[in-house]
């Protein structure tokens, strides 16, 4: 059911880290990796339908409501790997004042900021 | 800061149905109506950056995190409005299954078909 | 450690609906029904340090975040039986805006709305 | 990995439903269908390492956590069916008042007593 | 629509932390510092019908529901700013026992415990 | 209403710890750790109906809900400590799949983790 053509989008949104962050997650626990890379990978989000940036981005919004600051960092890198502007990340996170409220949309836009800081510092290039 | 030359995102999103759906609001509280066109609609989502189509998807899933099915139609209809296709709208509430698990997602898709079906019904031509 | 001169909280919340509500809750399960009246009632909400009336509307705002119509009409009810005015629990209910956003406050309204109307249908007195 | 043994999770919870539960899913979205067979059933339900009993009376009370009263429903009934008596559904029901408070709980045994009185309709017999 | 002879809700909430917090939610994001100060507060916070006490009292009971430690440290800070006692903060951090059970409600007063000690290493006097 | 023959829940779930937990619940607020030890656990936990095993079981999926952290760490141990396997406890975990998703239940296996690799490290012997 997926489109041969397309990469997968667990190596667009995990780029190199793909492997730390399998092996972290079979680890934890083998099955939970497993279920994490066949099912909520391989087949919902390689399900055709909808572009993967749109798919990051309300990913980005779902990690905001269930206050998960490390895989909120996680997906608005994957949501820029897959082609989002820092621009469309801050109207995605943005989205949240009028369904969430506040205190959850600041504690996003911090992780924005911490991502964005990190990027800076580890390339200084203009 | 919004744009001049774009429509008002409650315009697209309500359609005919705004003036219904103000009022009602306005009934309730007529301050509690004033934020919600005035600072949900008229500074939130007008505020440039993203396009109104992808709030919509993601208003729709962070509704379906709220299990709110009331306004959860109203924005699978204000998606379409903005231009989502069915498979889009269906692509949207399927990436709920791996951040929020399979009940709030059924909760959603019934919803979705609600709508479909109401609309089928109301025009039944092919 | 309750003050013996003030009437029980849930006396002043339930008024003459208390043995309806006690005896439905019984028929769920004895053991619940005896929780909510001897811990939670003649416990926690009759413990001292903080008056009714601001009991009552933190238990509307809470019930709001919980999205829990049933309950929160019966806690407008009590609200309003421990000496909040309507701009209060207006006021009470309008606080949920910046922190849960607006689905769920608007839900909250309607049910003040049912309340308001269904005590005004009772008396049509002016 | 799962036991050839034992029956299929699905069978025993849904019982005779199955078809309908499956059919009514499938119609929803033959994907999202698919996803709660395959994956939530005959791989996470199915997965060996703890009994059936416990695993209904867990979801009970998640469903609980979530405000679900369909599911729950479905699997108060898929618990009993799995061997638990309704002192077990009961107690599990039970340890959501400390851990969510007491308008989740009342909600969830409200359900319980739909599902007993049905039950009690169905069969006259003592 | 605000009583103009009233103080501003985020001048007493804040006192002199104003320019440091609102800065920091600028750095985040303009428009979201913008939002904070000029809807939820000057707008929503500073609108009449409840007494600023009640609003953050209110506040602390939300920031319990929503499980957020930095912001309810803030609004401990800013009820008791407003004029509410030790007593009658405590008093609406338990009324999150029944409606949201132990677990939240003890991570709340921890954070008060927080507060409380951090004040009295700056003060030392009886 | 409890079976004297039966050890009392918070025995066997806080083990020796159990002064040092009760006593850091009192200096929160001796209320609080009072309504923690004579309603959570000598009224709710010790009720009949459900063994204790089954009662931490549900209790970690709870936590895993509320996206809990110490809590969680502090009833696996209980639910080891009512005799639970390393196996039941990850099938009540990953019972969390289906109806939370997965950044709760990961989250939840990276506590568990924790757990397994202090008990390992304060116990070298095979």
């Amino acid at each position: 059911m997926t489109d041969p053509d397309s990469p997968r989008a667990r190596d667009v949104i995990f780029g190199t880290q793909q492997p730390r962050i399998q092996q972290r997650l079979d680890r934890l626990d083998p099955d939970l990796g497993a279920y994490i890379r066949d099912f909520a990978y391989d087949t919902v989000y390689d399900r055709p339908g909808l572009d993967l940036k749109s798919k990051e981005l309300i990913a980005c919004a779902l990690l905001v409501s269930l206050g998960s600051p490390p895989e909120l960092r996680t997906h608005i890198r994957g949501a820029m790997n897959a082609g989002a502007t820092e621009d469309e990340v801050r109207g995605a996170l943005m989205m949240c004042v009028p369904y969430l409220g506040f205190p959850r949309t600041v504690a996003a836009f911090e992780v924005l900021r911490q991502h964005l800081n990190a990027r800076t510092d580890a390339d200084p290039s203009p």
